[in-house]
């Protein structure tokens, strides 16, 4: 499937738990202009009329505005595009985020959840540019896969599928709010990494400092200590990279694809996450493939998901025409 | 992709460790005369002459036998369908499997290996009939999985897509050949199982008296004790049970299959086992998708990769015509 040049310009929205990117992107994803707001949690019609204020501001004066697309965090409805939860943004009940859109701005709006949003960002204008079959690995607070197989999405028989951050690794592993035990979200998610940091810390480490002020170390902290050189911050990351080089070696191992793309909150920290899975990678290796040649950084870091959601409005044009 | 009704006749060839099974098929994956002899090892020409013989035993009188269909043990070349190599058959080296048997037989010959022929084999006309996105588990001496999405066959960049037996599910597992640890294969293999069956057996269990005699216990010795009602073999079942489970919980996460499809030699034993996954699949769960729903016990048994051989051959003719 390629994305043929069209001629309108497409309004892009990450829909994030803190808070929302929107960007007036170009038919190759290009963002012209952005605005960024905190995310309105709770209630979803304070969502949604932020949302058509931003996309209203950004099409002022564009007349080729021609879509609307939405990478947006929780679980996205594959049919009608509602989204059917989102812990994130506390919404406990199925919201028609696509039809209360369409209305408020009157153009065709198109929505996936952020890591597929990701993946087809990727796959389009990034890292995964010219590659028909990728893995992209979203690593934040929470960790999930965007699948594209054939060019395609792969979104499984109820939209469900990329659950990666509940790969069970270890079944003696610690217990995982979704009943099982052992998951890799709970092993190398950022919730995890800030939580692993900021018990036991080494009255030397640099984090001591930050948990006792703080009271609680973040992902961040891990990733900038350890940049700083902080011994006991790199024996956290080098942990978290073990576990992701497990996740890669299982994802290589079921799916052999060509590319194995990470991104996500914690993959923005310069090559620092990258390198050390890499090197993880040296002794969990692939069966029969070499996880290290497959992987990659992510390109559009940080914009992955803003620019994928103009993706997915990309291929929801083409799809309907 | 349906598969249409073609005229002629298929020699399906199921090609394992021990033995070689060939039949002949009908287009609509029937099978209706069959031949099985043992497996030459080591020597590929006598494999060759071995399998054309069978060829043309099944073929005699048979003026409408179009093609030859292999589900062959090893790996086998995506784009040549030649086999890249394979412990089981003793090979070291590539053979020419394909181009070998054309000219012996003077007919097309089509060759996959065998957990994607019994995938197909299923999805054609078994436990996924009707199923466009399926994963065929082949649990046997080693561990496999044909994956069907989109009512095709997919194989992943290097035909390496499938390798479930090395999904790491126990990082601090037993070591595997592959380099890894904690692999499927190693916990929840046959030959895992046999291992596992021969060491601290308890005296009063009747596998005590099978591995004093023999040596060693199989895991069909484990399955046949179980049934019997051996309290000992029962918790050898369950704990492969376990394992099998975690390992569908992870492929129900990352894929979502409508169906999980559970076939190969361990899976041969009335419903003892699939009975005994379910019963872990309590509680293992999926994250958004319960993986009892998904779950389904092969439908083609030991036929599954004699029958998807025919499929294979089905298949490998639409894509020529």
């Amino acid at each position: 499937v390629s994305l043929l040049p069209a001629r309108g310009l497409i309004v892009g929205v990450d829909i994030g738990a803190t808070k929302i990117a929107a960007g007036l992107g170009t038919p190759h994803g290009r963002i012209q202009a952005r605005l960024v707001i905190s995310t309105p949690r709770e209630d979803p019609d304070r969502l949604v009329t932020a949302v058509a204020d931003l996309v209203a501001e950004l099409a002022r004066g564009q007349p080729r505005v021609t879509a609307v697309g939405l990478g947006t965090c929780g679980r996205v409805d594959p049919v009608d595009q509602s989204v059917m939860s989102s812990i994130a943004l506390g919404w406990s009940r199925p919201v028609a985020l696509r039809a209360l859109l369409e209305a408020r701005t009157g153009l065709p709006v198109f929505i996936d959840n952020d890591v597929n949003a990701g993946a087809l960002g990727e796959h389009a204008w990034g890292a995964g540019h010219g590659v028909d079959d990728l893995i992209y690995l979203g690593v934040g607070t929470g960790i999930g896969a965007g699948i594209v197989l054939g060019g395609r999405l792969y979104r499984g028989a109820t939209g469900a599928a990329g659950e990666i951050g509940h790969m069970v690794i270890d079944l003696d592993g610690p217990p995982c709010p979704c009943g099982n035990r052992g998951c890799l979200e709970v092993l190398a998610g950022g919730k995890a990494l800030g939580a692993f940091a900021s018990t036991d810390v080494p009255g030397d480490s640099a984090l001591a400092a930050i948990a006792l002020g703080q009271g609680a170390v973040s992902a961040r902290d891990v990733f900038e200590a350890a940049r700083a050189g902080d011994a006991h911050a790199q024996r956290l990351v080098r942990r978290t990279a073990e576990y992701l080089a497990v996740a890669i070696v299982n994802v290589v191992n079921v799916f052999d694809p060509q590319r194995v793309i990470l991104g996500g909150g914690l993959a923005q920290t310069g090559d620092l996450l990258v390198t050390a899975v890499r090197e993880a990678l040296g002794h969990w290796t692939g069966c029969f493939v070499d996880g290290r040649k497959a992987l990659v950084s992510t390109a559009l870091g940080q914009d992955a998901a803003l620019v994928g959601a103009v993706a997915v409005a990309r291929h929801g044009l083409e799809a309907r025409s």
